[in-house]
């Protein structure tokens, strides 16, 4: 079911947005952390537990549904949302990422045609081609279908990059082509690494073929090149239309959705909260100046339960937090699952990590909405 | 708190019977089984899901809780109900099996104080007695604590087995005496391996002792061996007072249940049904008669979820079940689940197989209740 956009409000000193995003009879406001289901699923929790931690829009990745258990078999299914019993918005990537990013890909061919590369699963030889992640994205009926763009790698020099944005331009203009799909958005990517004129001009000319939202693609996501990313943002977002929704794809953490929120994005997604759980880590309030970071920069604040001080903690992760997991366990019986390896651990870190992010997008529309997100964000820096 | 309970009604034609567990202001119903939560969690499933299986009694494993998080921290969390956030009644073995059973327990030596043998964590020293396992469990804070009892060895002769009930009985009665939670109920255990004598013998000078209900332990359980063990069941019930709860330990295979039932049993645990999830494993109605078995007897039907038939059957994994698994999903969904080794198949299998054998417990009451048991139990073998 298509997704509609509305803003609600601007910031005044900032470039921070309020907005809705009208769903049939649901609405959702943003900005929004999407919580990803790789594989048709939110590690570790039920779709119930998920939407208790008040998600809206999840993600599913369209390569490695591609692989397994193939788009056939979802479309078989009657689509994403029955196959997993997620009955909010879906959002699905292009493939893209992990054809260019995941390491048994290095051996990919990059064509005008596509990108040829070998299946992680079996060897097989595979082709993906802006078609065909349109015609998979169809099949697993998703509301947000992403163009596929090429990932370019962080060393890619400007002549690299602009060959590359190039081509990423006939790639969204063929995917647009045969999207037939009335009932999904799809939504274009803006390329242009580091550099404010590739941005400029990526944008401008992603926005001339006419999508029905824009995403930022290729920031830097590693902590020591935070004001790359936040330039990128910065060097993207001005171009973009402002009824539409602007998703800064693969970005997660908490002072990054601060400072990209105030840069004026409405959505992301991001692995970590569910990663970070499978390791034993809870995100706790406030940021962390980390004092050997060559670049410094604010980064997440975390504990890890398997530490022995948390034995004997009878409170919760976080006291003032509303989760499942704060409002019934204490840091010991966490302590004792994640020492144990249990299952039920990663499962009550993931509610909490995945309703952390929640919460710090619900903080940042309650500042937009009381003309306080500056202060918010200058507090949230120095907390 | 302690558990009451009440002979409803006894079958005619077998030692089948309906009986109620008072607990506080809730009521359960026998015959019941009692799914395991080893280390306080009961694997893959939260205690919401767990109670949508329709559990009332859940078991914890005093051995491990003992080694991990240690009953001093589950005391200071103010007992394992809170700490694992279940408000059923719950109940915990006496450690003894686990001493005597698991591999790493073979240098064990048995004394008439009680067993030394070495931790598996740490391999520190461990000197686990009668006494000392009541106040763990004391500590533990369960509903239903356990003797501490001698589980001889499969292989153990008629001279060997004598002793031991010997000082098991001895156990018992040391057990008992620091048995001080008025809260508690305390279950006596009946040994004596496959002689009838023996188990009379047993069972009587247990109940001479005076418990508040009485546990079958020792039996063989074992695919060849399943006469053997209706066989130890049959010699033990009828020494036991009726109108106290019996318990046969460590059984969970559905035809043992229906046969164990027959015999006079109320109430049965067993890991199988969270661990055959774990490998994939889903049970279905009826037996098994295996072909190549050398004592014949019936055995649990099952399917494997990672089989390749199931990737296009979007069928539930029983049409007929009320769980939150087959209510919701499809077999293609859960074999994609278990093929990518994703958590929620655990979790999902784990509900199935739960409430399939709780539903079992479901459908014996109610032949019991209208005086249709033998019925069901011929059916139940024959389908």
């Amino acid at each position: 079911m298509k997704i509609e956009y509305e803003l609600i409000k601007k910031d005044k000193t900032t470039g921070a947005r309020l907005g809705l995003i009208h769903y049939g009879d649901k609405t959702y406001e943003t900005p929004m952390f999407m919580p990803v289901g790789t594989q048709a699923t939110v590690k570790t929790l039920s779709p119930e537990q998920v939407a208790e931690t008040h998600a809206g829009i999840i993600l599913a990745n369209t390569y490695h549904l591609w692989l397994r258990p193939t788009p056939e078999i979802i479309e078989k299914a009657g689509g994403l949302h029955g196959f997993m019993n997620w009955h909010g918005p879906i959002l699905t990537d292009s493939g893209g990422y992990q054809v260019f990013s995941l390491a048994h890909n290095k051996k990919k061919d990059i064509t005008e045609e596509g990108v040829h590369f070998k299946s992680e699963l079996d060897g097989r030889k595979l082709f993906l081609t802006p078609e065909e992640s349109i015609k998979i994205q169809n099949m697993l009926d998703s509301d947000i279908a992403m163009s596929f763009d090429e990932c370019p790698p962080a060393t890619a020099d400007r002549t690299y990059l602009k060959n590359s944005i190039e081509r990423t331009l006939r790639w969204a203009e063929r995917g647009k082509k045969v999207h037939q799909n009335p009932n999904q958005c799809l939504f274009g990517i803006v390329q242009g690494g580091p550099h404010r004129d590739l941005r400029k001009w990526s944008a401008e000319e992603t926005v001339k073929l006419g999508f029905d939202g824009y995403a930022v693609g290729g920031v830097a996501n590693d902590d020591e090149e935070k004001e790359a990313m936040y330039q990128a943002v910065e060097y993207s977002v001005p171009y973009l239309p402002e009824d539409k929704l602007r998703y800064l794809m693969g970005v997660g953490e908490p002072v990054d959705l601060v400072e990209c929120v105030a840069r004026g994005i409405d959505i992301f997604d991001c692995v970590s909260p569910t990663r970070l759980a499978r390791h034993g880590n809870a995100l706790v309030w406030g940021v962390n100046y980390p004092k050997n970071a060559k670049k410094s920069g604010a980064k997440e604040k975390r504990i890890n339960l398997k530490n022995a001080r948390f034995t004997e903690d009878f409170t919760p992760i976080e006291e003032d937090c509303d989760c499942y997991t704060c409002k019934t366990y204490t840091k010991a019986y966490i302590h004792h699952l994640v020492k144990c390896d249990e299952a039920f651990g990663k499962t009550l870190l993931s509610i909490h990590n995945i309703r952390f992010l929640i919460r710090l997008t619900e903080k940042m529309r309650e500042a937009i909405r009381n003309d306080a997100f500056d202060e918010f964000r200058r507090e949230f820096l120095s907390s």
